[in-house]
């Protein structure tokens, strides 16, 4: 199965989580926009392809079907590709713990976009300051503490079961977008992150993954995406 | 099996989608905080009950597994009571609605609470005008009309397949909700949005729901929850 990836060129976004499962899978695909410019994914949002229509990318195509929702997509591909362990149960949590990510990076979203998503940052700054402050100060230190404890519950390297899974290649992503958001933040956080920066290294060793991250394939970070380093908005 | 639904009390909230679907399948189930106080969520969050930890309510517990976030917990429940179709590509299509739905509910949530969370709607009153403007203008238009489509590319009358599923159920949550919290807006819509309109009627008549909203087990919206009225947020 050759799948076929859409998302908007030129940041990794919400595509990031699904190409590092697909990555580390060493699954066949095709970044369809980097080859074909963004106008190919509007008509799957025109509803003009068959398949499920996405309400927005990233969206994957498997043969016929075309699959959206970033935690949706993951949980398609994993048991395809041995990334979460076979039983239901396992499923079913990966998920839950897959959709909490979703939570914090739309919060980390939404600290450059608090007031309109389809406005710029510049028209916004003020109202970001704001929702920074809450968000390194409440946010972070909740979110990271709760999966502190999950990694600490379980075997202390893994999200769950004894294997790498697409919650820790996730949990991975969500460290290095925080750490390139919010560097004195997560530099301030650093004892209460030990399991969390521990996995970050060891998921960015995976032979695939280094490849990966060494690529081209592997854009930069940047102010487009959804981790944006505004240092007005990281701690003094 | 009798489910226990963990949600806190005095508001519809997230929990609110469970307790539908639960209601609608008849299933048997005791919604634990309202019996014995929002207390007796902690100690799922301080993981120190068995099962999975939870990062927030709601959360189901059913035998010995505890599920948490809500579309994870829908599309647990729903293929055990026939809210979904059978094949496994449904239910990732209907995983991926129910994931769009939870995305605005939270950009919902967010209307009057754009810069913190944690603080009161009266502490952020400017910053919720104007992420309400761009809610009203933008984002309600923008995902009800995707649902409005996936619903006359179906069969005009569900979400999914030729039958009531979880995601229809949402669906009427949804549109209750916007009329609570916008009514002028929705008002301004409603040619815009018959088929979600007709929806939300024929699930209001269905026995099951039409015993449970003339219940007791019902509650308001109120100005604590998810959809709030507050008519300066609302258009003119």
């Amino acid at each position: 199965m050759r799948y076929e990836l859409y998302y908007w060129t030129g940041i990794q976004g919400r595509g990031e989580f699904v190409r590092l499962a697909l990555e580390d899978a060493g699954a066949e695909y095709i970044d369809v926009a980097r080859e074909k410019g963004d106008e190919a994914i509007m008509p799957f949002l025109r509803g003009q392809q068959p398949g499920a229509q996405p309400f927005a990318p990233p969206f994957l195509r498997a043969g016929r079907q075309v699959i959206a929702q970033t935690a949706n997509i993951l949980g398609f591909l994993a048991p395809r590709h041995g990334l979460v362990p076979a039983s239901a149960a396992s499923q079913t949590y990966a998920l839950q713990l897959q959709l909490t990510i979703t939570d914090i990076v739309a919060e980390a979203h939404d600290t450059h976009h608090p007031v309109a998503v389809e406005k710029y940052y510049e028209d916004q700054r003020p109202e970001a300051r704001k929702r920074s402050a809450s968000f390194r100060e409440e946010r972070i230190p909740k979110f990271l503490g709760y999966f502190e404890q999950i990694l600490e519950n379980n075997d202390g390297r893994h999200a769950l079961g004894r294997r790498n899974s697409y919650v820790d290649l996730s949990l991975f992503q969500l460290m290095a977008g925080l750490e390139y958001a919010f560097p004195r933040t997560m530099k301030r956080l650093q004892r209460r992150t030990t399991r969390l920066r521990a996995l970050r290294e060891r998921v960015a060793e995976r032979p695939r993954i280094a490849a990966y991250l060494a690529s081209p394939r592997r854009l930069a970070f940047n102010e487009d995406g959804i981790f944006r380093h505004y240092p007005e908005l990281d701690e003094a």
